[in-house]
């Protein structure tokens, strides 16, 4: 059974894992350092023990310690217990679920491991925000995308705000980050797979005419410039999703990077 | 030529559009009662003006200034020019696209009106999220959705929020707000809409399957909930979005409404 250790003191050196949640640029060394992430909520500290992630440690209002309490049996950590201004005083906002979890995270597996198998995968170029990341993966788990991978720049999927806004779904999809984003794509093509390249220029060939093979992968780039022109040119199809033609009149010509990541998931998944 | 107008007051009544942009229940009645939006960024703004909407006025720091001028030219609304942190403190957060203007709203058509010579419309049913509302207004413009029905209390697409999310998009599709919950779709009906009612019920007919005929109408449920059960059983054909086995295994077995929106507005303009 997990120990209840009530705190009080915000800059209390037990609750380090815990600070400044909405401060990316610490985050990130801070995470990177320690191998952590931070689960906020029942749900998505639930879906991450279950997918084989030990906690560090939890923080939480003692009113949440009950409705965890089956998942705190099982586990070997401290369980910190505030009140609500003190992990408000923490995390630098108002936690509305209340429950945090530091969550040790697992050795990614490489590209080659992470794709075996798999007949249909994503590839990010580089994408920036944390919630279109994890929008992304939400769609991939549900339409049946069964592998990501990541360019090496690409934002972090176990990122606070990207679990969250996933639903847990960066749990349950494999995923890798690619070492080298020159050779990156290389891997991929050596594993058999197409390389379908998604660009909103209409020139290219509209998604339900692409030739899919058996196996296929899709790439996506970042919100504001696309695919680097290298990955497109790496592509051996470029495909789009058709626009409405009063809407190329109108200029309202083109969708965001996560409804298109759906359309495209959903028609790869089916083709 | 719009005047420039030098203001350094934030209590200064005449910028009482422009007071807690981010206070919705505020803005809801302050709209509400002056039939006006804001137009945030110069790129909305001028999608504004370019689709027949008057401006009352201008909040804009001097340097967004000089790259409106062409459309300052035509109009005749005052222009309120301020420093960044006067702006921040009518507004209530910091306005980082600069220009702000307050838009007379147009009279909406109603249902029927708005839904003429259209073949492929959305109705949504009780959304509450103006950036949701936004996002599935850009995703029903691109991909060539003629027009949008809200059910009464759907979030206002002329919401500042919604009208960003949407990249302007809003004034690019008709719309109209059902007065009769009751008997909304029934306008629909007779105008020959087939009602078609998405649903994450995988039991229902897959979207690239359903019967669509020349005019079709596909209903969209709010975020939580999804359709009411009512407007469920008035629905010609219930459709869903194949979700993958494993996913439902795992749990992770739905889309947020903006992915279902865009895969299903996609489905619709194809079939």
């Amino acid at each position: 059974m997990a120990q209840l250790v009530p705190v009080s003191d915000p800059d209390d050196p037990r609750l380090a894992d815990y600070v400044r949640l909405r401060d990316v640029n610490l985050r990130k060394s801070l995470e990177a350092e320690h191998g952590l992430f931070i689960a906020e909520g029942e749900k998505v500290i639930r879906r991450a023990v279950r997918t084989g992630h030990a906690p560090r440690s939890f923080l939480m209002a003692r009113r949440r310690v009950e409705p965890l309490a089956d998942l705190l049996d099982t586990v070997d950590a401290p369980v910190y217990v505030a009140d609500d201004a003190t992990v408000e005083a923490v995390a630098g906002f108002q936690v509305h679920r209340g429950a945090l979890a530091s969550v040790h995270r697992l050795p990614l597996p490489d590209v080659a491991e992470a794709v075996a198998g798999a007949r249909r995968i994503l590839v990010l170029e580089d994408l920036v925000d944390h919630a279109n990341v994890g929008s992304i993966f939400r769609c991939a788990a549900a339409l049946g995308i069964e592998a990501v991978v990541l360019s090496p720049r690409c934002a972090d999927p176990l990122y606070r705000r990207s679990i969250k806004v996933s639903m847990g779904a960066v749990f349950a999809v494999p995923y890798a980050r690619m070492t080298d984003w020159r050779g990156g794509l290389g891997t991929l093509r050596e594993a058999g797979f197409a390389l379908l390249a998604l660009t909103p220029d209409q020139s290219a060939v509209p998604l339900d005419q692409a030739k899919v093979d058996d196996r296929a992968a899709l790439m996506l780039g970042s919100e504001g410039d696309g695919l680097s022109s290298r990955w497109l040119e790496e592509a051996d199809q470029r495909v789009c999703i058709p626009m409405s033609p009063a809407a190329m009149a109108n200029g309202v010509d083109s969708l965001n990077v996560v409804a298109a990541a759906a359309i495209a998931c959903h028609g790869l998944v089916h083709a």
